[in-house]
């Protein structure tokens, strides 16, 4: 299968990388790193073993990629809005378009721009930055799970799939909405917060006030999943998440970094639309959207949280 | 009538200044400016006329002051555990205890320590501050509206709203419940929200996002008070808050100042107090209760707010 990359950062360049490193055939799309790549290679460190491609497939201009297999899409979501031109070559309707993005309503909203061709979520777990041009640092974890959303070929999938974990990528196919409003679990409380209290996922699970109104804004989720029949996402769920980030390293979420380094916050689909859905349903999420309210502010009063008194 | 002033600072010096101005037996506690207001005496600069006590009476010691018929208690409410000891001598059974303080469950709270003392809620709309030692600045209004808590003798409160209002402060008599509540409408959202996003009125109105936050906060009161009675707090009530605070100046709530200048903020009764009393009431305010999480947490992580990345 012919693989392509749209988006080589953390994510692309460290999945992509690892399938080009396995044999397989991968052609990766880059922007402001295309002329350093093509000279220099792209460098993957990595806990589960290091490489450099000497001479990887890369383009600059998206109708330059070939028709492929299976596209990889790991921008931000706050450039999806390039969806429909990036795509236009690469995808036609026999391609698996694999959205490893974060939030919830994102194969909804680029489904209805681009109707025709078959998504799949990517759900990765994985610590990856970018860290120079063509530079990729992977600290740990890379687990990827695949969640259907219109691929009429579940059997591809499956192939998918094993191409990934046996090109040392574990993945498996998981239930769609399930595996996202899982993630929201996550993701929702802790990027949020991390940004509106100017700090880190440690910090807000030492301290009780905000621990409870972490484990609240997560319940909040669960409510309004189950209200979906989304059944996986429970109490249960909630504890596991709050133990395993007790364990991790104080941590800055993806939303952090974008607003420490001004970079535009996913606030979309990790918040606004998950909201809407939820409301939606009968079942809103309040803190929630206290949350959503006080990012749109920030974004909008950057120097505001930065003034010293 | 003897007046008793304890807390001598914007509020405690402008309405103390302002019935001894007028001719009354007022006493005033001091804490640091003692020294300086029993040699130079209290300047008051006010929009409704600027005026200079040469010898007020002052006292640096709660146990010197006479017993009275009036006390102003005009200490924030976080220095309210002092109350038993500060009133224990200027306070008997037939002294009548205005706390002219910000919050709910304030009255609950001091009589739960104090029980044999009559108590009425002061409910202060007034701009005013201590600049220096001895220096008092009113700048806007000054309306005080009295509310009757466990004060037996309605009618010496009546003479007392007199007293006031010849004295140059307009005051009357409210129903104590209502009121106290209906200030919550204000204070609730803006303390803590200029706390939590680091901004000003203003700036919150101007915002859509945080313009709908405020009046969805302001929603969660009218509901918590409704569900207990209180008809006087509704929507047309948030509409004329919202207005009257479009037509503000940029200001910075009392809670705003203390964060800023790192002095204690009055969480206890603006929030947990109202939220214990909303909650036990069958009618939570999530909004806020995730206001009061954010606020406990930045008391305790004060630096965080102030690194610039």
């Amino acid at each position: 299968m012919i693989y392509s990359v749209i988006g080589t950062g953390g994510i692309g360049g460290y999945y992509g990388g690892q399938l080009a490193q396995a044999g397989h055939e991968v052609h990766f799309l880059l922007h402001s790193d295309y002329d350093y790549v093509k000279e220099h290679g792209l460098q993957v460190d990595s806990v589960n073993g290091s490489f450099h491609l000497d001479k990887p497939h890369v383009y600059n201009d998206a109708e330059q990629l070939p028709v492929s297999d299976v596209v990889l899409v790991c921008l931000k979501t706050t450039n999806n809005h390039l969806l429909p031109s990036l795509l236009k070559r690469v995808a036609d309707e026999h391609t698996i378009v694999i959205l490893i993005q974060n939030g919830i309503g994102v194969e909804e909203d680029v489904q209805a721009m681009l109707p025709d061709i078959q998504l799949v979520a990517g759900l990765a777990f994985i610590c990856t930055a970018k860290i120079a041009p063509g530079h990729i640092n992977h600290q740990c974890y890379g687990q990827i799970n695949l969640g259907n959303y219109s691929c009429k070929e579940e059997e591809r999938l499956t192939t998918i799939a094993d191409e990934f974990t046996n090109a040392g990528i574990p993945a498996q196919l998981v239930e769609y909405k399930e595996a996202r409003w899982k993630k929201a679990v996550w993701n929702m409380p802790f990027n949020g917060m991390t940004v509106a209290l100017n700090t880190q996922t440690d910090l807000l699970l030492k301290h009780p006030s905000t621990r409870q109104l972490i484990r609240e804004q997560m319940m909040e989720i669960v409510r309004a999943a189950q209200h979906q029949g989304i059944n996986g996402v429970n109490e249960e769920f909630v504890e596991k998440m709050i133990s395993m980030t007790d364990e991790m390293t104080p941590y800055s979420p993806s939303m952090k970094l974008d607003f420490d380094f001004h970079r535009p916050m996913e606030i979309k689909h990790i918040y606004t639309r998950p909201l809407e859905i939820a409301r939606a349903a009968g079942m809103p999420m309040p803190k929630l959207e206290m949350l959503e309210a006080e990012l749109r502010f920030l974004e909008d009063n950057l120097y505001q949280k930065f003034i010293i008194n």
